[in-house]
């Protein structure tokens, strides 16, 4: 037992004697305790909550499906690639691989640059630890050769241990030619909350129900029309994401109904229009989901296009300076709805764990994004384990593009885990082994089915 | 050694050589260490310079005094049990425990649940792991002969080690009717800052000083009588919890006249002039701590009833959007004035310790509420031990609302105090086990003596 | 292997048969590990990219220029010491010391008392594990006589391995008389953003550049001259500190002519026109960035004078309330200038780290006052090193005063980087030593080189 666990959680019992602090391999015993907690969370089948996976086109076709994931254009950019070099119209995927893998030698010490490597060595047979100019394109042709074969896709989810994959559909997604109950749809809501000042947005919104909105009522229909179109094709979830300054309110359909018949009448808003129309339609969301009995993933915290001319994805950041008091008349207004609650920003953790501690309606999800760094993730799994009870936590899902994803990132989110159970349960509170490895598998799968629904 | 605590400070000396790397058993070495700086902290006696402990019922009566404290029914309730099935007006202790242990299962996770089995163990010779459906009415009844034993309020202070217990009293407590060398006093400000507006508290205010305040000067005048009062009955701090907007600022006896005049009248007051008011009763109780030469505890951060339909003492919650630059002008215009700080959030303990090592006046309190969980208080207790001067930590107190609490929250923080000592002073600086033991000793009593006066 | 380090990261593979899970004295190995990682660090040259060291007396004379260093003096200040004892007009400096030592047992905790040690062990033969009223004399006996040795400076810029020291240099300094190939000048540009509202500062700005500024174009003429001033004399970066409340923000010419002539005319500016003043010389100092192709170091967060009666230097403060997001119009506008950026609350960390993986013109520097203590550094470090590319970190400097300070403030930083190599990069991810001993020593020097230019 190393000094590092011995007191951690501080939570072991009193009574010294009970201490295990008897052998010089205690260290020894450790390291198997994680491994011993580890296996059979690594060998159960997984729901991955939230992706954004097209169901048409779920895995990569080439290696530039992978590394065109934006954790890796946006790092080699940032890393001094430019921007046009990877973004040329009609660039042939090996060349983009080609232009790419340069830059891979300043990110290797990067968590995302680890998620490629451990990817390649798992579904490509790379052996390498590392991919370089020298060693891409046996790589690129060997990886060629896997996803072209026969059922890759299948292969990759059959590898991966995944049971069923949550999308994040546009609200206009017709969600036909794909299996609803392996690719879960979820009512993405972004485009009806921030956008509907785009003539776009609302052509989308018109066409997708048959509805011309003008006031607070005939837009509400509208939506209600998305939720019974999706409810049909067996939705989950809806889902959005929030920019750190938005505060959800009720609006009145007095204060609506002139904003919605300026917006659809192809007048542009005033800032504050904008806003109170916004808050409208979030609130309207937050109702249908209660109709039809939805949980509504929160994703709160990101500022869009912070970095203007950054690579396609790779623009937007975030501002710590939010709170989830600014969610407080949400929570209290629909009690029956659960939101699943993830945070860019990890000084939002604590906040996020007092509040799904408090609130009934408030789970934690995931570790989002910025937030997805192991570093981060430890931190945030320890706060969530020690404070927040253990039905109401969603302990990852993969954000991923594309299928091949979901194995390193959810390897990487487990190995975390193990290490959390074995050290503040196992070791500081005397869990047993099997006890620890309960908690983690409610973690990963048993409460997505319990707020979600369970697969199949 | 383990490779944790090797470097964890960085401050060692620089000489390799005076390192002891050299066998094989060192972590055996580490854990042995943890518990000999363990051992000389668990066995001291405390004072608890913080808690909410009725001195009239110090103790517990049933095991509903202990399940019914507010970390146990709101995270029952968090995690589904209807807020009505706990408080239905009338309900008998043992069914009020039976209704909410069935929810005992869900929270088995957290270091709160960890208190209560640490101190069914320690107090009740609780045997099992867990407190479930089959065996809680066998801990019900074994617990209930305990309290009902003669002296078990002695019993649970002598086997605590607790020396004494501040209390935090209403501004009209009489203060009568117990030892307050063993129950320390300690006035309560909450009300009078920012309650004023209540008729309630005005004649709470009025029949406790015989004065009916009319002005900025006779509110001053009645203010003064309360601490006169306190001061008569052994009153060691005066104390408030604060919301995060709150800026304490001097207000003029012109300015503050029409506005008490106008509540003291009777009259609503504008949001504006309830904000003037509260800085102007704050900095009255300042000036008050100068002359009956007080220390003032502060525990910043917390927003009240954003939960509006949580359980009792379950609605408050926080917005880590607040820093102590708010206290400025309070820390500069008060350097005789101690001010104890607490916060609640764990994202401003850095500025804690900052504003703790560069005010005189400014000194760190405690682990309160959402950060008294071993993730956080860790991260603080480094902290606040690498850069605060030592003479200026108040290491914890319980926060309890009864006794039996003290002892599984003191040691879980002794525990964790024990790891960082051992890790950040025996290893890392290479300090004798006796020296890290007196910086802990300090922390956890000494200092208290040294702010606030030795016990009896 | 300890059960810290097996899942740190979680980013080691996959395959459990290929960790090294086998030995009871794998601790042993770790120990052993974070030496092998330590050692090529200790020994290689440095350059310190960011100092306050006068070049014209860069080593100390006696030891109360080392406790004189505002990290000793408001330390014991704030443990009590009046401000008067050691801010006494025509102090000796060995009368300052014995009037500082007696406070030095109250601070012995802190992370600064230990560098302060090991200096004194590692520069003047110090034995003791403290300085008391009983040794201290001893010890300045001791220093004083190397201190007056031939080449002391020489001597501690050879013992402390350093190649290069970066200063801060007002505006109006003539930068002669020193090696600027060893003291390499940095522009500070502090009182030209924010004092130009002092006659003191612009009498200084016109006699430095025999300009008058009367206008935003004759006003930007001035600062170009400054700026070929310092680029004749090897100027390596522009450098400003800025408060937390600082938005960058580009000035019309326009708006800025009437402020400008206001201002030089000798009359007082408004709030907002003392803020817009402030826009228009930092954008001003970001557009000549570009043309002398310089790094603009960026150090965000600090609130000035804040405790109004601290020691010298020893008043400043900060607010966590600060966000990168202020700084969106700068970071698009301004793509081929590097922004090396500090933070000094450890809760903008992870902005700092997102931001620099996202902005290819933003780069991590260091970790600055409030936040350059152990266990800052440490969670910081993961941080950046997870997710940053690591040729977009510099690692460290020692914003020191006197030279003699570089070596235990690098010592820190160097072990706490070698633990988070040794655990994070070979243990979790499994590279080799050597591989992580080159990441180390890119960010401890190469990257200074990159970013700022080759030494000599």
């Amino acid at each position: 037992m190393n000094i590092r666990s011995a007191g951690l959680t501080g939570l072991s019992v009193l009574e010294s004697d009970r201490f295990v602090f008897r052998s010089g391999d205690l260290d020894f015993m450790s390291a198997n305790l994680i491994q011993e907690v580890l296996e059979p969370l690594q060998s159960m089948r997984l729901i991955d909550p939230h992706t954004h996976i097209n169901p048409h086109q779920a895995a990569s076709k080439t290696l530039a499906d992978i590394l065109g994931y934006h954790y890796y254009t946006e790092l080699a950019h940032s890393a001094g690639m430019p921007r046009q070099q990877i973004e040329e119209p009609g660039l042939a995927p090996k060349d983009k691989v080609s232009r790419l893998v340069p830059w891979l030698r300043t990110i290797e010490n990067t968590a995302q640059y680890s998620w490629l490597l451990e990817m390649c060595h798992f579904f490509f047979d790379f052996k390498d630890d590392r991919i370089t100019v020298n060693n891409w394109e046996g790589l690129y042709d060997q990886s060629l050769k896997k996803m072209q074969s026969a059922n890759w896709e299948q292969t990759v989810l059959e590898q991966s241990g995944l049971d069923q994959v949550y999308l994040t559909n546009d609200f206009d997604d017709p969600l036909q030619g794909f299996d609803t109950k392996k690719y879960v749809p979820c009512l993405r809501t972004d485009d009806l909350v921030f956008h509907l000042g785009k003539g776009q947005v609302r052509e989308r919104l018109q066409k997708a129900t048959s509805l011309e909105p003008s006031s607070a009522s005939t837009l509400k229909n509208a939506i209600g029309k998305l939720f019974s179109h999706f409810s049909t094709n067996g939705v989950r979830a809806c889902a959005i994401s929030l920019p750190p300054d938005f505060h959800p309110a009720a609006v009145s359909s007095a204060t609506a109904d002139g904003i919605v018949a300026k917006v659809f009448g192809g007048h542009e808003l005033s800032a504050a229009e904008s806003v109170t129309l916004s808050q409208f339609v979030f609130w309207t969301l937050a109702e249908y989901c209660v109709e039809y009995r939805l949980p509504f993933d929160l994703m709160i915290g990101v500022n869009r296009r912070v970095y203007e001319n950054g690579v396609f994805q790779g623009q937007d950041l975030f501002d710590t300076r939010v709170s989830l008091i600014q969610y407080k008349a949400l929570f209290n207004a629909f009690p029956t709805v659960i939101f699943p609650v993830s945070v860019l920003a990890e000084t939002s953790n604590q906040e996020l764990v007092s509040y799904s501690w408090i609130f009934p309606n408030v789970v934690t999800s995931g570790h989002w994004w910025y937030s997805n760094i192991p570093v981060y993730i430890e931190n945030d799994t320890r706060g969530r384990l020690q404070a927040v009870p253990m039905t109401k936590q969603i302990g990852y899902y993969s954000d991923m593009y594309k299928l091949e994803f979901a194995m390193p990132k959810f390897a990487m989110y487990r190995r975390i885990l193990a290490k959390v159970l074995a050290e503040d349960f196992v070791i500081s509170r005397r869990w047993s082994v099997n006890r620890a490895v309960e908690l983690g598998k409610r973690v990963l799968r048993g409460n997505v089915e319990t707020i979600f629904g369970e697969a199949g």
